[in-house]
């Protein structure tokens, strides 16, 4: 057992992960492999184009679609392709707690940034007690003061979410360890009371789409780790340096129109059919089942109202 | 990829699990690892008392709060230990494809009677298209004719379920392999809409709990597989093996009463409460985070109510 000490302000003081960060979509080869050297260039494109960072096995990256020893083999090929894991954010959280344990433990040893967190997700209407324990046993068996948890909060994917209360205890419990949250709830109530809550602790804020990331900003928030950041980062990115200017407004409309014709479509595979285009490589438009392709109609629709607004991926394709 | 020969009628005949299996509660010691010593006895004092078989590694079980090698280790120490793999249908439906493949091959190679899939339960509102493919990767890649995958069918906690059409499609692409279907539903409509669509053909249907025992009999199903069975083994498995006797409501009714004890309670902790009354263990009360043990108070409810029934668990005291 370590004592709170250790994870708290004995930490050295680091830069925090703050801005647009992107959910990475992993690619797959014809096996349905994941395919680092593909994964790796979509992460430098986007970092080029001015993201803070790289939330590497969340939701759009099918992480859950992938056995840990895959997110572990792909986290360790990807700092080895140069990327600084600095900006890493990868997903750890995991049913099991031996999996969380082991991908967290990972993901500090490689010098991530920090990590986000899903709840146990298969068993409905836990305790927040029963997710307390949960984050407890990582958080002391992991035993490492770089550690930095950012907890995932998306129930209408995952169900299972983090309350206020339940943040507040975690937080008490392990200043500095518990780093901020990702809030995918699309409810911007529930942001708004986090923001109040805990935004001046040092509990670091981001919206899980860029929708809301003015009022995030406005509000005490730090950024967004989105979907679209895959595909639009330039532009999410320059709405978060622009916040305090005057056509902030503009910009925020400019990303939510870009992003309202994604939504059109399931995000993870239009994502990967941009990307695909945008390469020029057919091998980017797979995904790994229950997920399915989008079809090639539906695809052309997407694709048809991208060109009309003039989007692209400059740098990215061949 | 295999023919569907593989998958079918070629497959030498081999009895078939039938009757009532018990989703084996997981022991765990006091750093919360998986104890299998504890774990063999429960198993077979369960086949003792009249069971058919074990369906280890379900949701009773806390097997998705397991890692891989967890379940791979706690399967091969219980055939190791001398329980006949033949009964035992352990579950192995991950959200992971890769895991998936890797759990159903081990069972498989360990000569498991059947394996117990959950579809893949991360992703919300995925298509019968996607699902068909992931039990299409799993059976191509274990590509093996002693296969049988019981669908688990469990929405009210997986919340991705197994449709009529989806289950006749796969009936159809790989008869033999496709056996049954465990439906937790708890809609008794449901299991009598698969009853009626494929209890004819080879495909067996058990009930998630033995409230719906004696109507899933008369209807043409196969049996139970019920978190109770791992208290009450006997008297459960003596209403399947009655099933047409003159005594079969009363019996009915005698084991719907002692589920009704359980039920008040979170039903892990509780099951775990009253193995360790009657083991004279209190290592048996240990669950795994996100679910937590049933406190002093409502431990004495449950015992206290057992009690006044008259239950108990001969044989298994120490």
């Amino acid at each position: 057992m370590s004592t709170d000490a250790q994870h708290g302000a004995a930490a050295a003081p680091r830069s925090r992960l703050a801005g647009v960060l992107a959910p990475v979509l992993t690619p797959f080869d014809a096996a349905l492999a994941p395919d680092a050297a593909r994964l790796a260039r979509l992460c430098r494109w986007i970092l080029d184009q001015g993201c803070a960072g790289l939330a590497v096995f969340g939701t759009t990256s099918e992480a859950n679609s992938l056995s840990v020893e895959e997110r572990e083999r792909l986290l360790e090929q990807l700092v080895a392709s140069g990327i600084d894991p600095a900006v890493l954010m990868p997903g750890t959280g995991c049913c099991a707690l031996t999996d969380t344990v082991r991908l967290t433990r990972a993901a500090v040893r490689a010098g991530c940034g920090g990590v986000l967190m899903l709840p146990p997700f298969y068993y409905q209407g836990v305790s927040d007690e029963g997710l307390f324990r949960g984050v407890s046993e990582v958080v002391e068996r992991v035993g490492d003061p770089r550690l930095r948890v950012y907890l995932y909060h998306i129930p209408p994917v995952a169900q299972v979410g983090w309350s206020a209360a339940l943040v507040e205890r975690l937080l008490t419990r392990y200043p500095g360890t518990i780093a901020g949250m990702k809030d995918s709830s699309g409810d911007w109530s529930n942001t708004g009371v986090m923001l109040r809550a805990f935004a001046r602790t040092g509990f670091d804020v981001f919206v899980g789409s860029e929708r809301f990331l003015l009022a995030n900003l406005r509000n005490g928030g730090v950024g967004c780790i989105t979907a679209t950041a895959n595909v639009n980062p330039a532009a999410i990115a320059r709405l978060h340096r622009g916040w305090r200017d005057a056509g902030a407004e503009a910009a925020q409309e400019q990303v939510d129109a870009v992003r309202g014709l994604v939504e059109r479509f399931p995000m993870v595979p239009a994502l990967k059919q941009i990307v695909s285009h945008h390469a020029g490589d057919p091998a980017w438009r797979t995904v790994r089942p229950p997920l399915v392709e989008l079809d090639a109609a539906r695809t052309a629709a997407l694709l048809d109202a991208l060109r009309e607004r003039g989007f692209s991926m400059p740098g990215f394709g061949a």
